[in-house]
């Protein structure tokens, strides 16, 4: 996934349209996968298949291209089922915000999966954008690795309702595989707060929570950002009076568009707990301040007039009677012990010790 | 009620509609009363008797299903009346946020009962989800204990108006239970504040005060989003055109969709109170560093410029006729009460002592 | 007024619409007032008389109760004027939020009579609830004091256009001589705020000001959350198309709404300068604890180091030249005055005294 | 223009309607110019001429009212031209929020004329009314000096196309400038800034400062709370569809919008970076603290050891071999050369010198 | 570009529509471009060709006027094609907000190109006019030069699908061009961010980040406010029924209003991480008074006590048995050294060494 998202260079001063991948990674070759499935069937070929368009009467189509570095690929994909040249710029410009458009006889979706790399606090991007035709999904997902298998296992072993629903239903559950995967990085976060919380309470403010926490201030606000526009497109889709949606997959994108309402409210709760634990922080680490400096206000409270009693009785004076006093030595250690004590005392009672 | 809600784990990577409970109380075994009743009568048994919808003609039926850990239950009750698979699914995953969803023929509210742990500023919720259909209501309990046994008293007492009217305002009388319940928890976070204020105002900045103020911030925070979008569901609720809502019952759905309002207005006052009370703590706290400051200014001004004279006179020159004189140790003596005096008048007059 | 109003009990687990009066006024007995006028004539009759309503055929009825302590007496108007029992739930229970009910043939209408008391720096509110019907009004006021007294005046010495005018203008009159009102706790509040930014720019951050200032807080923003509701109440009576509200009353409601919204800005502006002394005050405290930190550091760096030199000339070896020049100690003087005046020029020049 | 607006005494309890003038000018004795043009003729008259309304055919009539002193004026013109009398009300009590109401046959527009007082940083401002009729424009203005002289120059001596247009245009014309000079204050406030931040960033946080910032938040948050109801107005006259605005006015109105929209973004703009500013000065009285700290650390730091080094020295016990060595004394001289050099090289080191 | 943008000033008192070039670049002299291009051909004249409208029956007109120096040439331009005198005085007074105004046969686009001075953090903007007109574009660039030539250059060489479209395309393409730079603005704001934290997590607190940071919140602020208005002034653009814009040219203007609200966003989320990162950068101070703090605590806590036991040896008492006996001195030199261990290792307990 990206890890250097906010060093991505957009291609400024091109015509619009033009095809660039502007993602990092360019080493894994891109790979098709072709799919075909009726309630009684199910085909698969690792060659992209443009022919069953075609030929096949029932069922749905999915091709799935994995790895966005062959952009003819793309391109061609794109001439064959007539994808408008903005749609397929904004596949290979991996940056974009999640979005859904209607276009004539296709609805284009794209959206991020994200992982959250507990060590360093990364939050990991791969843009993945999924095309609804009347028959057919064509899914991009910008990693070799396959974001989508448990939708693929689900269809050929019959799992759940799949096999038996059309092209868009299989779109929501493309949809709903990778919005679930939010509420694990959601509860990385959270685990993330409850620990950095329970570290302040019982350890006090160590130095190192202090990036920790600007860390996860930082993965918060950046999952946030991305998801944020992801609410409007969801509930874009399921009220959408486009044909290519049937009346009975409407609860479930309802469900989908509900889930991400439910992330983006937990994740402001995070943000507020955040806000707390950072409060908190402070808090702890002004409270070490402030015992500091109580210990030296005691500290020099009572020795500094001691000292001072000490420097007196060091004049070296020729006309000083005290001194000439057989115990006049004893006399001011007891006036400083009951000076200290006198002092303790106040300090007890103002509860500084 | 669930205590430890932020560690409860999402069920990935399954089909939707897939039927698991998520909550944490596997122990207590699921229960199931019905209860029917009409203006005349009130029948109740403790099995499920489906068979009432058939036989009974007029009146209400009210199916009660307390405790989740029995799927195999919820799944029956699921099928015998076509409940939508997505709603039972939400009606085990007990981390809902509110909602209501109008299906064909019924209405699905889901909301939760909360109480507030004033030991240990803990705020424990309990899901509770309602369906209402043409002359039945079936509700389903997270918890072994009864959360609604105030309806089913009064039902089964006669006392208000529920026995006669329809299962609408059986439904609304569930829902008023509930959100009654929340005032409850907003007195107990109101009498902490007023709690946590008079213990800062009378004994300063205690120490444990802190977690308690974060604490009862994180409270808040949480009661504050679980009930946000509970205003949005009820509104929908009274504005919503099924025919399952009498005209009668609106004027109790706008009053119970006030409250609500009401307490979110509550909420908002308390989390800026509580902002002010933790400012007032932080005031207090800085408040404190400044005495220690100036007191230890007060000390160490009056002092060091003393001990230097001493620290003069303890010098060994030989030739340094003050020691001489017959009363110089007096008059240094004199010096330096003098310059204690000067300097704290000159406290005074600040206003540091 | 009602000054514990934070720790008022709700009344929980009842039935919704049981009577039952929740404020602290317990004291006072419960007063009626019955008033009818015609352009022409003006009768007032301190016993409750329903029988007008069929008696009287032109003019304006109204009913005005004081104090709430008599449950039958409020229930009796309900019966008489087939008042709907969740607003006499409304009347009773003195803790509403500010609202605009629509019933069939009546409009009700729910605000607060407010007092600043500036010694405390309490906000007491007293709950004003009133009925319009066709030709009458009714006013349920929470206190024994009369509030609407300037009202009944106006009505008696024919002031105004009031006695030209049906019931909705006689409502409207109560309505704006309570919002009248609100002018005179935004005056208190405002002078607190000169008061206290006074007090701070002449006499500095004073210990008892931090007290002062978070009561202000908590006053301006209960007053503020009281007042919201009742900015979408005015407009939406002001919008109502019942039949109840003439054609020419509307700009009077309008201008009504229109003070509320114009009291609800100056509170916001009253809001952030609280803010902005708030922050003057924290300014000034830390001003002031730098201040001492200055002093401190003066006084220890220029004594410090004297001290020093005091101490070794104060060392006992037996071998130090310089304790046996002539002028050594006088040398040992002026080194110590070069430095200080050295000191005191650097930190002239540094700005620190 | 009115200084102390914020102690403006609100006349309660007064039936609405009453004309009573709230401002604080009192001495300034009310004047009335008549003034009637069409594109070939314009006269002037500085009496009051209600006869002109049915003398001239064609042409605009504008009635200026200065100073709002003489209220029988004001009446006696409200009754001449049927003016509403909630509106002359408004007109009187100075202290309005802006607004536009729309009368049968009249548009009734209120706004203010800001000044910025550089040197006290205070906000005067003077209440403009402004009535549109068929064929006339009556304005009130608060102040006896006459802020719409501009709008006169140019209608007498024909610049622009003012003396080609209708009533609206004139009321455009007068609203315009106004507004433009927001513009003035706008422009004061930013150099205010720009003077403040240029004094913290060269000059360091002077004690000063303080209040001027106050002062100046104080001066953006009254000017946008004054402009924002502003904004509303305008865009409410843009699109009114009163047959009093022509079609031909409204790119003017709607350029009228557009900068009252531009002054509050810059309004908004200033407000962000005062914040800037502040927490600018913030930061620079803090790192001045800081320099004092770390001044007294060092000094502190290196003398203490050495003066305990000293006292040791100065003990008298008998027997201490070293006090008799013969270079013992330049041997203690020389440790403490060496460890003030340690330090020294210690503080460089971690940055502190 | 315009660099002192902030204290430019505005024409006050003019009558509107007044033809005054308000900007900062006098010198440059005005120039204008005449395009004119079909499919086929491409003709570029370094004249004004007005007589080209009547001439030519096909393709697509663009008039580029460079610098606005020369009033009459935009007044002139403005007579020819009949251009509204409001949208003149707009393109002279070169800070508008960007917005889309619509007049009959023409739309009017305004907005700024922006360029971010990394060196000294300041914000350049020039103001770009565009009049797109049934079969022609005029564009007035506040600078001399050449801000669209990516737009001409791809006319001439044919690149992109420029050529087979209309003057809407063209308009378009403008815009797009401008809005492409907000990246580089955009990645030069990121890019400092992440410069300055890295700085501040490997080099800690350097004061001169603390004006760096100050710098870059303004430049945020200022570049946030410019494209505010932009974003609705973009979608109002995709969504006009003007027919001045052809259906096929709308999925571009969404791609442009997407491209804005991308920006915005991220400029949000680059406002957020500022202000994590001054927080981080306030943190790193306060850490390192704190650590300034602890140093003096250490080294005062163990002397001071030191100090006071030899002070007290040195006390001339004439009876003092200590210092008779015969290890008194190295007794004390024990207790010292012990009494240190002790501290040291009370303060490594408590974390502070």
């Amino acid at each position: 996934m990206s890890k250097k998202k906010r060093r991505k260079i957009h291609k400024h001063g091109l015509p619009p349209g033009t095809l660039i991948y502007t993602g990092d990674r360019e080493h894994a070759p891109a790979a098709i996968q072709s799919v075909w499935f009726t309630p009684e069937q199910y085909i698969s070929d690792l060659e992209y298949r443009p022919d069953w368009i075609q030929q096949k009467e029932t069922g749905v189509i999915w091709y799935d291209i994995r790895s966005l570095t062959d952009t003819a690929l793309v391109e061609r994909v794109g001439t064959d089922f007539s994808l408008h040249p903005l749609a397929l710029e904004d596949i290979l410009n991996t940056q974009q915000r999640p979005k859904l458009e209607e276009y004539e006889n296709s609805l284009f979706f794209i959206l991020h999966n994200f992982r959250l790399e507990v060590e360093t606090l990364d939050l990991l991007s791969e843009q993945i954008a999924v095309f609804l035709g009347p028959n057919f999904v064509i899914s991009f997902q910008e990693d070799a690795d396959d974001t989508l298998s448990p939708v693929r296992v689900r269809a050929e072993n019959m799992l759940g309702r799949m096999r038996k629903r059309g092209a868009d239903y299989l779109c929501y559950a493309m949809l709903d595989t990778v919005i679930d995967n939010y509420f694990s990085v959601l509860e990385d976060i959270e685990s993330q707060l409850t620990d950095i919380e329970n570290t302040i309470l019982t350890e006090g403010a160590q130095e190192e929570l202090k990036a920790r926490i600007f860390a996860l201030k930082r993965v918060i606000n950046h999952f946030r950002h991305r998801i944020l526009p992801l609410r409007d497109a969801t509930h874009k889709l399921y009220r959408t009076d486009a044909d290519l949606v049937e009346e009975n997959t409407r609860p479930f994108l309802r469900d989908l568009a509900d889930h991400v309402t439910q992330i983006l409210e937990r994740v402001d709760s995070s943000r507020e707990l955040l806000t707390s634990v950072e409060a908190l922080y402070q808090a702890e680490v002004s409270n070490r301040l402030n015992n500091v400096m109580r210990l030296l206000t005691i500290i020099s409270t009572i020795f500094i007039p001691l000292s001072f009693i000490a420097g007196l009785y060091g004049m070296n004076f020729v006309n000083m009677p005290e001194l000439h006093w057989k115990y006049g030595y004893f006399i001011v250690l007891g006036v400083m012990a009951a000076a200290s004590l006198a002092m303790l005392h106040y300090f007890h009672k103002k509860d500084w010790i």
